[in-house]
């Protein structure tokens, strides 16, 4: 029997590795829904799109493509903005649209779910995505999904597949072309550059590598490692591309993020006159708002978009040769002044003090264990993170350029899926639990034993020190009390040290269920990483 | 002083009635929001921005205009939805965006919530919108602002403005251009337009009137009643149109939408030899998913976007000035065959049975008093809503045509604020509170009074005849427990018919605070309605 355009991108999705997808139904996408379920594919069905989305970007962040399937519009135009940030931050996402029949568009009905014309939605998709398509031809429409897929791989960024319900059961066309062609450095070139790079960090005194999330997207950390390993330079990584470097190795010395950093690893890092740049996007965070001090001209600089030595911009060539290049080379031994590491803050008895979020984050450095993935979201929740200490076989996961608030909640159900040997503990401010936060209701559904930190601060807390008002008061939930709705799961408040000492303790042993924790803390409080970067933004202004 | 932009639109808004805003603020628009909160204008700040934009649609659809404010793309694109309901429904919706300052702009740089471009959510909101700009120029901004007033109010649709965050303050430049050309019917067409509508009605047998929601979004309610009265004409009202003609005039003869109507309606209307469709878009809800017979040739159709009667359409002709015609014609005298309404249900004494959908709409029935207004959210709660007797000091809202699911809730808060008079009813089904039920912490924080029906048949109820699955499947939360983590409300359970009766009683007496009902129903059990629509449809089949 042929094969149907829905069996067909069902199968493709598993053989891509996607074993979870994410998503909510509605009519127009019932019967795709129907072949995912009877698939090797596990359909997670949210409580809102938002959360899918999330949750499928999470999931391609770790797995190097996930997808969502979403109903027309009043589904689609609901992960907009998870689009958007996949967008930003090069994640690998499909989203799959249902949408009304194509026969069932003919005459221009107005059919339930449409906005203004029928192809509304895919012009939307086309402004947030590497790749808009719908499947309205079956003779075409295996090679259009073939070409989403290599778009999304290529760019590690999202891409739209619109599905129009009666093409699902479809007979589909064979897949004739091979979908992009191969993207290849130009060998002269590719040479030229590698040799300038390398006259550069050999003449350097002080050569520092800046490791960022590019690396993690295009699999590029075994190259990295080779690099280091070979030159013996030291590795700071960007916030976003936090754990992209295993946080224990010797060369390893911390987040770099400017003035939200840690003071001794700006000095280092700023005193380079060879900083080397490696897949890491300079945003105005991982760049600590601007307090960054880099000169273009001691710098090199490779990314996916651009490869460039100096101000010597080398339009041919791919960053993956560039680093390949340096990785292979065969660095003469030299010696390179080493990173000293500030004592790492010895473990300390809580007290019974009120929580601050300071204690907060010395708890949870102690509390970090292999076989977790630490999950920031947007806020002090993620400042405070850049200094958590990450083993080599736990993961850090944070939206940390486009910064969606409420990522963090089900960006858990999708790591979880992706890495299920892996335990979720997730950083989120109150305010941004307040807008996904009841996906802890999937959680739960699908049996997955996050630990949900709730630092709950009493409203917007990093609005507040830029200008406050009511506007940033929120109502203060009793997160704790969340099992009672639920059904299931742990719900715990801590005021004080000890308190959260043991409630992290219970949520450890709970470890077949969910945990939530409140921590209460002052809602003038902010972490070290916050304070270092207004104190530095203050200097400005004076 | 002179004025700055942001004071300009804040005046602006307050001027033109909008005395609440629905927003979550955001580092790009705090200033904004700083300016509002200071003025006449009510800031609502919601859990999450698609809260924001339901409530924000809900209070535009009674005040005749409303507004929300949000951040740039993390905030804007999670209301994309929200405006594309706006837009199909006509709901003159205000969306006010921050943004990165121009001054940031320059040099390109990655600032956090950027997507591609700095113009890619202006490009979203074009799809979506009516009208969308930029405020980057002072000298213009006044003239931008008034246009998109004018957008918004002429098409009673959304439109979208972008407020750089350093042009917050900047001095405006004065309104110089009255905004858009007056819209006006070729006087000759009208007229003969009108004449033809005229004699046809005047010889037709069996004349009715089908009312739609345009009638209310374009205040054309009086024209209407005019009509009705020198006519003696009976009405019939779309499901999205419901109660924009009192439901106790004894002209009104229900709810019109094919088979999902009432069977006597249905024939009378059907039986029509002239059918005056008026401000009501031919949806395919609206229409019972296309059971509706209706002929063209036999119909007489008014709404914003065409005038024509039988075949001939008059392009020069506005629905209002026709309408007005209508209303103005001294209508003879002569018999019309009335309408026989069948009998209202009695009042029943609730039993101990099990709730049952039926049930519950019938005790509703008796539960609707003056000055309530019924929110129903798609999927069975609006099918069963369209038998609801809707007195003429109660209204009626629901997103009957766009059905996004999970609307209700945040727009008890928008009609709350709107209509600070009417105690808001909302019938909302166990998946759609999933999605943004939590709103309910917001309407605690503002300290409002809904009536929240929690109708929980465990998953996608209305899915489950087309197609069923796992993925129908969602977990049952314990809705009545909810006052525990909010920390306000009353939260009850009702599983028979007694229960309900009672909770509906201590619902009502809890008039100083929210209250919801979690009515537990079979997971294969609907309302009369869909009841009514499957059988007909089955009878398309056989």
């Amino acid at each position: 029997m042929a094969e149907t355009i829905g069996a067909y991108l069902v199968r493709r999705l598993a053989e891509e590795g996607v074993d979870h997808i994410f998503g909510v139904p509605g009519d127009y996408c019932l019967t795709l829904f129907s072949l995912l379920e009877k698939s090797p594919i596990r359909v997670v069905n949210t409580c809102d799109e938002q959360g899918a989305g999330f949750a499928a970007d999470a999931y391609a962040r770790i797995k190097g493509l996930g997808a969502c399937a979403i109903t027309y519009c009043v589904g689609g135009l609901k992960v907009a903005n998870a689009a958007a940030q996949a967008y930003a931050e090069r994640s690998p996402l499909i989203i799959i649209s249902g949408a009304p029949g194509i026969s069932e568009q003919q005459r221009n009905p107005l059919l339930h779910h449409r906005v203004r014309n029928f192809d509304t939605q895919l012009r939307v998709f086309s402004e947030l995505t590497v790749g808009a398509v719908v499947l309205d031809d079956p003779l075409s429409a295996a090679n259009q999904i073939e070409l989403m897929f290599a778009l999304a791989k290529r760019h590690s960024r999202p891409v739209y597949i619109e599905l129009p319900r009666d093409m699902t059961l479809a007979e589909i066309g064979p897949a004739t072309s091979r979908a992009l062609p191969k993207e290849e450095s130009d060998p002269e070139t590719l040479a030229f550059a590698a040799a300038e790079a390398v006259d550069w960090i050999s003449g350097s005194k002080h050569p520092v590598i800046l490791a960022g999330e590019e690396l993690h997207r295009f699999r590029l950390q075994r190259p990295l490692m080779q690099f280091v390993e070979r030159s013996g330079i030291s590795v700071a990584a960007t916030i976003l591309g936090k754990s992209v470097f295993p946080e224990s190795h010797a060369s390893y010395i911390g987040v770099y993020e400017g003035a939200a950093g840690l003071e001794e690893v700006r000095e280092y890092v700023e005193r380079s006159d060879c900083l080397i740049q490696l897949g890491a996007m300079m945003t105005d965070i991982n760049l600590g708002i601007y307090t960054a001090n880099i000169e273009r001209r001691d710098a090199i600089y490779a990314a996916k978009d651009r490869v460039s030595v100096g101000f010597h911009a080398y339009d041919e060539v791919r960053m993956e040769d560039f680093i390949g290049a340096l990785a292979a080379h065969r660095w003469e031994e030299r010696k390179i002044e080493p990173y000293q590491h500030p004592p790492r803050p010895a473990a300390q008895a809580p007290s019974d003090q009120k929580m601050t979020v300071e204690a907060l984050f010395r708890q949870i450095n102690e509390f970090i264990e292999d076989d977790m993935i630490v999950i920031a979201d947007p806020g002090d929740a993620l400042f405070g993170a850049s200094d958590l200490y990450i083993s080599d076989r736990a993961h850090f996961l944070a939206p940390a350029y486009y910064c969606s608030l409420g990522f963090a909640v089900p960006a858990a159900l999708g790591a979880k899926a992706a890495a299920p040997n892996l335990r979720p503990l997730v950083l989120v401010g109150d305010g941004a639990f307040q807008m996904t936060g009841m996906e802890i209701s999937t959680v739960a559904r699908f049996g997955m034993n996050p630990i949900i930190i709730v630092l709950d601060n009493d409203g917007y807390g990093t609005e507040r020190p830029m200008l406050d008002g009511e506007f940033n008061n929120i109502l203060r939930w009793r997160y704790a009390e969340l099992p009672r709705v639920i059904g299931s799961g742990l719900g715990i408040k801590a005021n004080t040290e000890r308190e959260m000492a043991a409630a992290l303790e219970k949520a450890h042993a709970n470890d077949s269920s969910w945990s939530i924790i409140q921590v209460m803390l002052d809602r003038h409080d902010c972490s070290p990483a916050l304070k270092r970067l207004t104190a530095k933004l203050g200097e400005r202004v004076r």
